[in-house]
């Protein structure tokens, strides 16, 4: 295996949940070092978080631009090679852009940019560009998620003819009834954080999870979301009927008012010949159901597990590995691609997942804000 | 306590399953015999299962309305006082209005009628009967669906924002991907099975626990069915959106298609203070859910339950009972109501609910049919 | 089919839980009436009990010797055919020896008698008598426990080398931690109760569970019991090495003093193949591991169940029966052998499993009381 | 927040599973980096495995000796401060000694010892060396076993009066049963692996368990071994009867023969108010049992939990830590206690803990051997 690869981080400074669920996913298979960052727009509290984690503070920059920069001057086998954008929605866009119109990898927390417009245009910086980037929908990289994906490709279901996906958690109900709080939080002003809530945030994961485990496309949709009250402007609830071709449909549910769920993503794909339920909150079980036989539970390591699984999996079974270990397979298949070694397919979501979910996002709030009618994906 | 009950049975005769439930159901609180019935549209078949199950065959009738007749020349103390009404669907209507006509009380096998406009006027017959009728949703029968009514009715879950509700099987399966099943079985066959298959057998049930658990009345919805097949033309699967109120939403789904499950029935409903979540398959948990508190798992049988859940357990805790004992619920305060003893709302579902329940189903069928459109309830 | 058995009552009455198991089990499948009672002690009790359930007064008799006697002066074919014994304990022996010396076939509740020395006699009586008799070790009724037993008689599991039950309960907490209420409660009284209480009353059911599942016995054992104050004579808890052979061993687990268990009685046997799994309050799972596939969840009622387990199950998969439908189970085998019909090992308990249990009982006791040393069973 | 502390390693190089789970345990909280290690007995092994995972391979040495012999040459603020053990069980005593008695803290892998003479030797050295010494009982970093200590030592469940433990894999089956390979693997040679293969590689987990949540110490134990086969000397399977006071009492249960079990260690501990129940393959789950309130379901990352739990969890509710991350927490109580900061008892398991492990190991095989007789602890 060759030296670690040079991992810049912009955000996740502090006491950022998200930073440290990066800096970990990065160390656990030994393939990450942090060579760069700019944790904080404070650049004395970047430079003290750097001290804190013991990262060489001599490549802690006052700023993204400065980074770019200046990491440019360094010699190839110095330089940052890859950077994680753990920064707020609205500068995922022109960071990742300007990443990698500078020969820069990226890896992009969700979501990829605010809008479609951006995220169109951001993949075509990539194409140009050449360069790896990986969006953190890191419920992929959960090893029986894989192995979902992996039993339907192999037709363990037959045809597909009807999924359900679910995401429901009850964090904004603490806010969304206090007339003030509603009224002021960040999150439910669409200025600062983009059309949607609760779809933007959460329901597209669903979105993304139906399609990265069936291998089907969404093509259509109809959503009805609920504001619950009249003077929040911002869905907190939604549920989304959908069409992946004619006689293949399905329902994604989403919520940040169902009270008392913590985490609550979960799905299920009917087939003809059988089906896979998950729940993440139970990331270990994978349930294979038939009319005829009796249910299955897989568990992660075991070998009737597929290679894509296994190579999520590090302990043997009995083991609970987590949410940590799940966004450290998408680091190590980001490794792998970044170092030019052979991947597969479903080992990182990428630049199109990301376009996929900004186009779902718009749709849903296009078919509501019109009545509840269909609209087509592109 | 006074003397059984005496019965009448129409249908359910030989294997029936829904004869061994009704019959089982009956018997269970010591509360009814008997008395005469028409198990069998064959003559000799009814008479050879009165033998075998030991009914009087002299009170065993060539056909239902040789029963009334018959029966209305007995003694008002020797009569049957009550018939359950077992037969195929579209003999529902005619047998209960006549039965209310001539002053029976009636038990009556789901779908109550095959359409709102019938149920309507059943309603005025039972109106003006003054007699006791009883629609069997029967999972309203299990203690701690009962129990979830109880407590969202004195408040423990604040106000209801979000209802989910599912009713997932697998079994049409076998028929529906099979070209000539499909096209011979009387279930998808409109003129013999009613306007509707998946929404009209089971996702009227999903309603049902809905309006019966929230004490809410849903009042529009927008469906979308799947046929599967372009030449079924009957929903074997679908989803629809309801809405209780401006800011009260939810979502039934229901599938015949949802291979592997069996008898999924579940309903989780959300509110300001509290959740509460509840599967068929586990009739005996029930789950409380809060933001704040850790989950709460009710069993049957404890004394912290509601007076109504606790009337529908015989048993200790950890004694496991299920559907026979929800529907002998259903039979004993059915029995209650009958011998004008005191008895309580929620005790058994009654015409209300069916009227209800056909309502739903033709706005279902009709939100499809016009393009997934909003449709309201009565 | 022919006509109903003639079932005879002894306690049972006015609110008894067990009366009310029994009635509900012997109705369920049709093969049973009531011809006649001793509800209660009390003659005038019984005689209301009596009009309450609506069993013909003239049968009910003012004790015990006079149902006998008068049942005796009726001819056969109106005689009761079989007595379900519902008394307090230690009227058990007694009456089950007079009832099987004069020509009734008798279904017992457990304890079949009080002592081993008692139960081998009633073994001989029952031999002579040729008549029927069962002992109501319910939960072998379950359909998955039956499906246990096929499972493992057809080498599902191979060699059987380690076996695991326990029963927990808590219920005795409320008693035992009450210094008056423990010094005057019958349940914990030896003159009243027997040698035991906890392995008495529920270990029992998990030793006959492991010879009813696996088709092994319990050669020898070590007990350690709890009795948890020193002024308290009964075990109220309870640990019991086992051994079936000498490299086949195991443990069953007992406690009235396990807060919160409400009725935990649970079984896993291991073997060189695989492994069974299975908890009463959840009994319509069964579970099968392996160390090679993914484990398998067994539900009743469907098509890859044995014929025993099939037969146990009235309704199709995913409506759950529960205990009474167990109990039925026992009653349908027990109505299959008074009739003389082929029925199979293991349709109900038999003689040879209360003298098992009453054996296993006495060996936990001297085995504690001499200082948890090795007692081998007959 | 201090620099990093300069970590040793010994063992764990290449494919080894337990070389992995401690170094991503020792980066999760940003607390480590490792300064030098002995990967492998073999230099050049170990010099390859340091270049791939990027540790300066300087300070690679050929062996143990070596390395502590140089190290202890470089000033203090650059030596090792910590190393971990992780090589074969005999080597953990020798090397945990003698880093000891040079001035090193000692991270040590379970087995301690292979001796419970030798853990007492160790302990002296400890107390002499006044260093921080951890044993990784793993399992008691888990937020909800430490969330059931400080519960339990709340009083949340009153005076405990019983206790069960159990620890079931199925593993050594595609050993034991070949008659070959059992004579063969040096996991069942008495000569190499010690005097007990199931109760001391797992059994004690559960012992140390027990201490751990309940902060009671078991006084003597009666243990029956199964060896399965005649031909072999080590026990796969046992049971161990257990006394912590007079009326308090319980069992251990452990196998390696529990077909079909992964890593299934369990706990479950009753007391006089309630009980609490906790399973390491759903480790995010903790039952709280009462014979009168609903059984509660305790979720980490909880304002609810105590500070002891919080402090082991890293992000929000519903996103689920694994085995990583409970070593992780261990780590992290053992950095702080090496930077002499306030950390709390139950940060991390102890040499105390280490020694009561050997104790119990010892214990169960002098009573197996003498014929299950009682046997105390220190």
């Amino acid at each position: 295996m060759p030296k670690k690869i040079r991992l810049g981080i912009l955000g996740g400074g502090g006491d950022s949940l998200i930073g440290v669920l990066h800096r970990v996913a990065s160390f656990i298979n030994d393939n990450y070092e942090i060579a760069g960052a700019v944790f904080n727009a404070d650049f004395d509290e970047s430079l003290n978080f750097a001290k804190e984690i013991d990262v060489p503070v001599n490549r802690i920059y006052k700023d993204f631009d400065t980074l770019v920069e200046e990491e440019l001057k360094l010699p190839e086998d110095e330089r940052i090679q890859v950077c994680s954008i753990l920064t707020p929605n609205f500068l995922h866009f022109p960071m990742a852009r300007k990443l990698l119109d500078n020969g820069f990898h990226v890896i992009c927390e969700k979501p990829m940019t605010t809008t479609y417009e951006e995220a169109l245009i951001l993949q075509k910086a990539k194409i140009k560009s050449k360069k790896v980037f990986a969006v953190t929908h890191t419920y992929t990289g959960y090893p029986m998620v894989r192995q979902m994906r992996e039993m339907i490709k192999e037709g363990a279901l037959g045809k597909i003819h009807k999924v359900d996906a679910q995401y429901y958690q009850g964090w904004i109900n603490t806010i969304i009834h206090d007339k003030k709080k509603r009224a002021s939080v960040w999150r439910l002003d669409p200025k600062k954080a983009g059309i949607s809530s609760c779809m933007g945030d959460i329901g597209v994961h669903a979105f993304n999870m139906i399609e990265y485990t069936t291998g089907l496309q969404i093509k259509s949709l109809l959503c009805d979301f609920n504001y619950l009250y009249g003077d929040n402007q911002m869905d907190v609830d939604g549920t989304v009927l959908i069409r992946m071709d004619k006689h293949v449909k399905g329902v994604i549910r989403a919520s940040q008012v169902a009270t008392g769920e913590e985490n609550g993503l979960s799905i299920a794909i009917y087939g003809e010949k059988g089906a896979l339920k998950w729940e993440q909150e139970k990331p270990n079980f994978l349930y294979k159901l038939s009319d005829t036989e009796p249910l299955q539970v897989y568990r992660p390591g075991h070998a009737y597990n597929s290679a894509l699984s296994l190579d999520g999996t590090k302990l043997p079974p009995g083991h609970p590995e987590g949410i940590f270990d799940a966004m450290a397979n998408i680091y190590l298949g980001m490794a792998r691609a970044i170092r030019g070694e052979k991947y597969n397919d479903g080992e990182f979501p990428t630049m199109q997942d990301g376009v996929r979910g900004l186009n779902f996002i718009e749709s849903t709030v296009a078919s509501h804000k019109q009545g509840n009618i269909w609209v087509n994906l592109d």
